[in-house]
């Protein structure tokens, strides 16, 4: 399949500086991008780092930021007699994207900017960090939302409780397989941004494309929001879920968490297969 | 008209150094601008390559999670008795524009990001991809949107059928014409906006654009929406509307499902006509 | 004043990469930066260039988009018997602010993309632009808002009188007094948002300027429509306002049309002294 | 700890290329970054120069242009009935947001677009500015804050007092405690971003990040007024409380007026703190 990759120059891409990607994936003809070696199971040396620590409490500011800026924005919402009165539901729809919109503009030169465990498990299949980073960087975006989600309750408790807490619960009318197909779906459009997103950075000539890279990803966020607030709340991000749980504590929410852990998790191992093999065909590379 | 172009530079423009355009169109003088060449209409080699398969199946992924995204959305906001309980139809509007814009970045190094045959149609014209790939991209954008349509109604059958399914159908109170119309002018917006951004890029100082240029594109999407949702529900995209058509499967809205594709291809084509021959002057150009 | 500048350097600045300015404007240690020469009143070589005319025939066709998207999303809200069922007054302020977006940014490389005779004023009083070219474009803005505003009529005659036509007035409790102050400062906003975003391209380092300005540009118009939709249905737009007029024709309208046309000429003025005198020392620097 | 930021490098970071920060702060292995010096508590060269006086009346211009169009926002919506029949809480979250966004674009480069005494404060505790400077940028955007707000209350005064005058003040059911609690941690999620978006600036390589810096700046503006316009109408600002609480002038609005000074000079605080000692780790630099 060598030498075929000439058509890719010849029209049917209205970006072709983009496209050094095909040429990468297939020859070895490729002069200005190197994909990076995959990040060790285990790497001592970083758990001894300050930025390895710096980039932990990033995550954890980060989360607690955006569960406190979200939820307050839900309970806003919620506890108003006419929505009309309030920024609505696509104002919540806004805060989860404009918030992780801002967050990853704010950390991702210092720790990424993950901000959710879904887009660290996705980056740690695809071996962009190890395993200790990854599981740090959970635990640190875990304790960040519980934090936030407390704040938001602190306000005003009766009306939290009150107002469902911002917890994630498949509505009435869809099913448990309903709300896991939502938030497979949805992390996958998450996730599969956030890999088009940094992927583009390898090209040397794009190297802007970082600074550019969290609009279409908070916009992603978005956009899922629009969809599935009416069927599960959105969680597609279980930091998020897990947070507003533990702090809004209630049986019936507990009972759906499980959805916004595996699915998830599902969606963004799916965004990282289908980034890494059909689109940069890594496994095919390393065999040339 | 040689040597007339030097008004050009003296004050007309706010953005000078985007303005090789016209010199380049009428006289031999660009320096750093290239028109490349038309794509051949058959290109047998490109159907050996692997990135050429590849771009087809982006661009059933794309059109696949546009559908999902957007069709979703507009359930939500028609299954709801109150629309303010909603993301309204401005969040519909967001929705369709958004995920234009989202997917576009994610798709553009891959397949272009076309994501909409009336796009593959006019850039097909202007000679940017050759048939055999047009054809190709066209026939997977309708499968992933028929993909997308029925996950959708999988979700909850019956509340798809009775909330209109997300299909483009002419509003009561308009004709069939007012409703080919308003399709031909919004996809002029559409194509001559993406003409516009991925023009740009053939100057050398602009290598950042296409980077940029999903936003204007998704907006060019999202104003469109909010101007003729009354009308048609706004197609300007006839894989979006054959998707609907066929999993709502409604006889109302077949009647009116030829406009879904004639008024596109027609707005593509005016959008390709004016952008290559008064904004480009290419024809001209082959004579010198 | 000369080798006092200095003190720009040393921290007031947050980014002190956009601030060859001062140093300019005082100066002559300027290394990147040059004023380009006043535009003369009457060029006769550019009537003959084609150029001259693509970039009228590209406003025309700009204004015609801006008017038909925009008024068209007025009808659709105003027609509806509940703005809760429609993308609402925020809805137009999007309509207006991103055409603005994106028209700009798709015709700032031909004609510098006006598509309003206020910008074309500011402009020529900065001497941007010849006067033959300033009026050429403001008879093609005209032209075409007529007919964009004329094709939005052609849809539905009936709705489009009874729904205001999307002329500009000013609205009950409100003097014209008030009317004229709200478009002087709506328009100072917009045409200081022009140039803030044109100037700055001059300085070498900011070659991408151009590409990004369209946005701010755009978000002006926007929050302009947020804060006087309500006092005249904002105008800052002598083109917008004249077609909507023409094509509307109530003499209520005709009563108040003066307003659209004085109040954005002097805020248009007034933001050009701004930023010539205050911002720039133009008038200072010749001296030197 | 020196020679252990290696880790960084190897895929923690999505955008490593924005990552000399953390080898910066420890090392002194920074290639193409250099922390500039403090700015000096008094400059006595400043006060002499034209510059320093223009950046001042930049400040006073942008806010008074803030206040203007934002508070005018507010009382369209206030002022309706219905907040269907306006731009809806949501636009007023925009109007707040955009302007900050499309201010700071247009002034960055001449005064540093700050626009805001809590901003002015934070940058002055990082010793970005003088005191000299800083004091004389929040004397200039209170007066200008007081004029927008005056220009807002001279349309109509008589429902500009009906409307509560767009002055923050604690909602009934909220504490003291809990308005101030929103305000610290809406100013610092405002003056974080502002600090993560102008750090950025010192990699050489990322040159055109002050042109995108205003962005995530006034997305920050929009999504804490999302979240707390319920609780204190949002100040964050305490120019723009100033402004409206001396021209709507009301003993409640003034009971509460110090949480609008003390909220966001102890969120500033914060921010700087977190960003130059654990984000920058800047006193420990100076030590090696």
């Amino acid at each position: 399949m060598e030498g075929k990759e000439e058509d890719v120059r010849l029209g049917a891409n209205k970006f072709s500086e983009r496209q050094p990607i095909g040429t990468a994936a297939q020859g070895s003809e490729d002069k200005d991008y190197k994909e990076p070696p995959p990040a060790p199971l285990f790497e001592p040396g970083e758990l001894k780092s300050w930025s390895f620590y710096r980039a932990g409490i990033a995550e954890f500011m980060a989360t607690f930021l955006f569960l406190y800026v979200t939820i307050l924005t839900v309970m806003g919402v919620n506890n108003s007699p006419s929505k009309c009165a309030t920024v609505g539901i696509q104002g919540i729809a806004w805060s989860f994207g404009g918030m992780i919109f801002a967050l990853v503009y704010c950390t991702a030169g210092i720790s990424g900017g993950h901000i959710n465990p879904a887009v660290t498990f996705g980056l740690f299949l695809a071996r962009k960090l190890s395993l200790t980073r990854a599981v740090f960087y959970i635990v640190m975006q875990c304790l960040g939302a519980i934090c936030g989600a407390g704040v938001v309750k602190g306000f005003q408790s009766g009306l939290y409780m009150s107002s469902g807490g911002g917890a994630n619960a498949v509505a009435a009318g869809y099913t448990k397989g309903d709300g896991l197909g939502a938030e497979i779906v949805g992390t996958f459009v998450l996730v599969y941004t956030v890999f088009s997103a940094t992927d583009a950075k390898r090209n040397a000539r794009d190297s802007h494309v970082p600074i550019l890279a969290p609009l279409p990803i908070g916009f992603a966020v978005f956009l899922v929001h629009l969809a599935t607030i009416p069927i599960t709340g959105t969680g597609i991000n279980p930091a998020r879920s897990l947070g507003a749980a533990i702090i809004y504590n209630k049986s019936h929410n507990w009972a759906d968490h499980w959805i916004f852990w595996v699915g998830p998790f599902i969606g963004a191992a799916l965004a990282a297969v289908y980034h890494q093999v059909v689109i940069r065909a890594i496994p095919f590379k390393t065999k040339s």
